[in-house]
């Protein structure tokens, strides 16, 4: 059986790390060091930092194929890595979209998938001038963002001037009074066969996603068809290996934007682990390994994710027995990560079966999540 | 987060580690080579042997509490490591009855449990008085079986002299003419909590199990109640803490009867993973560790389980990419387990959904688990 080097030793690749267990694939993780999510639970742990070309070089020399838990790689790496004969999947040509915002947004206009409207901006009158004066805007860093990192909205120049203050490289997005916020997972195996999972919704606060509904509630078939035919595309055409998520706006008058892509195992697909066929952990590596994809087809009416994160009182042994005994059907996953406020340490997932009610598991969900972060079911 | 220390590093350890990251517990295992399923992908290995007080009280040393993955630690072990301090789930005044089929039978006589009629037997002629010279009788070794190992239908007194042969000491057990084998899987926390999966029917073939189908088909559902109840009570009267699965026979006369007893995570199981809320590899962790037990409900409507044996060629690859390939929704689970001829290597689970057949579900278990042992959909 084929091994995966996963580089990046987060909770992604921890999860990634139970599903190889099962597909019998064997798997490695470089992590930076033993004590990261990942490093506690697999047993092939490589110690050695995600930017060092001659680390990754030495990591891969016992893999199959590299992938990766996160687009912190710098392209001049992925590219030399490729160069050196290493398979790298997804591979430098589609991660570059994920690592430069401008060029994801240039190369989906190219294939003319809806986005919002975007200019790359260098001062605040190049803001007004592509708002035509109208706030807000949104103004993202162009490369390192990530979870509501990097990405600002302007209701003012003022607010515009403070982000340029950060002296790095922007870009200036429509602000989209968006309906709700929806995600498309997808896989393509380097064969070319690709997989859909169901479009779900996602809930962001602050940038940071809170909560997923798997599927979306209420979503209009042609919409959720749409979705996913948009996102198998774009993973086509960019040339996507493994699992590429497309998060969207769902506007106010029923139309689908592009908001972001990832090219990995996402949080909007943690609810796969109990509530797909498939979990997405597995798919991504049989997409990388070129194995053929397992079903997409959810394996209960609904499922709903509640991401846990962490409040000020880091011992969370006693909610968690708490949790445990309030609601035996919550399944919690935890990350092995220390407790600081707001870091995202686990989730919890729900599966419904026929004749639930999404409000009442949603409210379930929350609750857990609620509990374990703040010892009270009335947190946030 | 407490530390649980499994001794024994096969499937079950495998399984159960994937389950510990994901419940946040810390996972050790007590292996005797690097190459044993769970030594394969467990972070904490630990090399030594489940024969020696000394290696297993070293393991303990960063443990809270000490399970197993089968049964075979010696009693004056477990019994010295009780005396020790070290915390021991289930004990050992609970897994004698494991270990001691003469004990177990009695034990369970004593409460009362409808077993087959049993006797301990020396010589042939106290087979032949047992049966009052009625044949088959079915000998048992009184320790050390598993796996239809240490199990022989004896036909006649002949064959009755040959299994003496062995010199081993043994237990005579009436031949039950059944209808079919079911298996009641429960769990049991020291506090006392105890929780049942819905009763499965299992399929063996020379006395291996072969396939699980959950729940039974058609089975009465005051039979399932008598079954679980009858585990739970099982559990609660020899004291087990973590999981219990009590191997029935259903009799023509529809009355169950006690075949055999395990206290850990079990065959009969698996489909869990999938087919569950909680599976027996998590169930069993929250047991042993004392903590609220989760949800037993089905997942799905309901679940099939084939075990993968091994056939006469090693190279399982390109038959797993046929399998995968065929049916995208079977779950393969492998062992990383080097292939014999008839060594367990792996299952397969299938979960249907509403309106599924429960015989098309198990076709397609089958085949897949046929192909990848013989490269052939119609083989067993």
């Amino acid at each position: 059986m084929p091994a995966v080097g996963m580089v990046g030793g987060g909770q992604l690749a921890r999860m990634t790390a139970a599903a190889a267990a099962g597909l019998g694939a064997t798997f490695r993780v470089l992590a930076e060091s033993e004590s990261e999510s990942a490093a506690l639970v697999t047993r092939d742990v490589v110690l050695g930092s995600h930017l060092s070309l001659s680390d990754i070089l030495a990591f891969a020399i016992e893999c199959d194929v590299i992938t990766f838990d996160h687009e912190h790689v710098p392209g001049d790496v992925l590219a030399a890595l490729e160069a050196d004969g290493v398979l790298v999947r997804p591979g430098s040509a589609a991660l570059r979209y994920t690592q430069d915002k401008l060029a994801m947004r240039e190369g989906l206009r190219a294939l003319g998938v809806p986005c919002p409207r975007f200019a790359p901006v260098a001062t605040v009158a190049d803001v007004t001038s592509f708002t035509g004066g109208t706030w807000p805007v949104v103004l993202k860093a162009i490369s390192g963002g990530y979870d509501g990192k990097g990405v600002w909205v302007c209701g003012s120049p003022a607010e515009a001037q403070e982000v340029f203050s950060h002296g790095i490289a922007l870009l200036a997005e429509e602000f989209i009074p968006f309906r709700r916020e929806l995600a498309a997972l997808v896989a393509r195996s380097p064969s070319g066969q690709g997989a859909a999972y169901p479009v779900v919704q996602t809930v962001q606060v602050d940038g940071i996603c809170r909560e997923v509904l798997a599927p979306a509630p209420g979503l209009h078939a042609e919409l959720a068809v749409e979705a996913e035919a948009l996102a198998l595309r774009i993973a086509a055409e960019l040339g996507v290996t493994g699992l590429l998520a497309v998060e969207l706006f769902e506007t106010r008058d029923g139309r689908l934007l592009v908001n972001e892509l990832a090219m990995r195992p996402h949080n909007s697909g943690h609810w796969t682990i109990e509530g797909a066929r498939t979990s997405q952990f597995e798919q991504h590596l049989r997409a990388v390994l070129d194995l053929p994809l397992g079903s997409c087809a959810p394996a209960g009416s609904f499922a709903v994710m509640a991401n846990l994160l962490g409040g000020t009182d880091p011992d969370i042994y006693d909610r968690y027995l708490h949790v445990m005994a309030a609601d035996p059907a919550v399944k919690v996953h935890f990350y092995g990560k220390g407790v600081r406020v707001g870091r995202k340490i686990g989730h919890v997932t729900i599966v419904a079966g026929p004749g639930e009610d999404v409000d009442a598991v949603r409210d379930r969900a929350r609750r857990a999540a609620s509990y374990l972060r703040w010892g009270t079911e009335d947190g946030d």
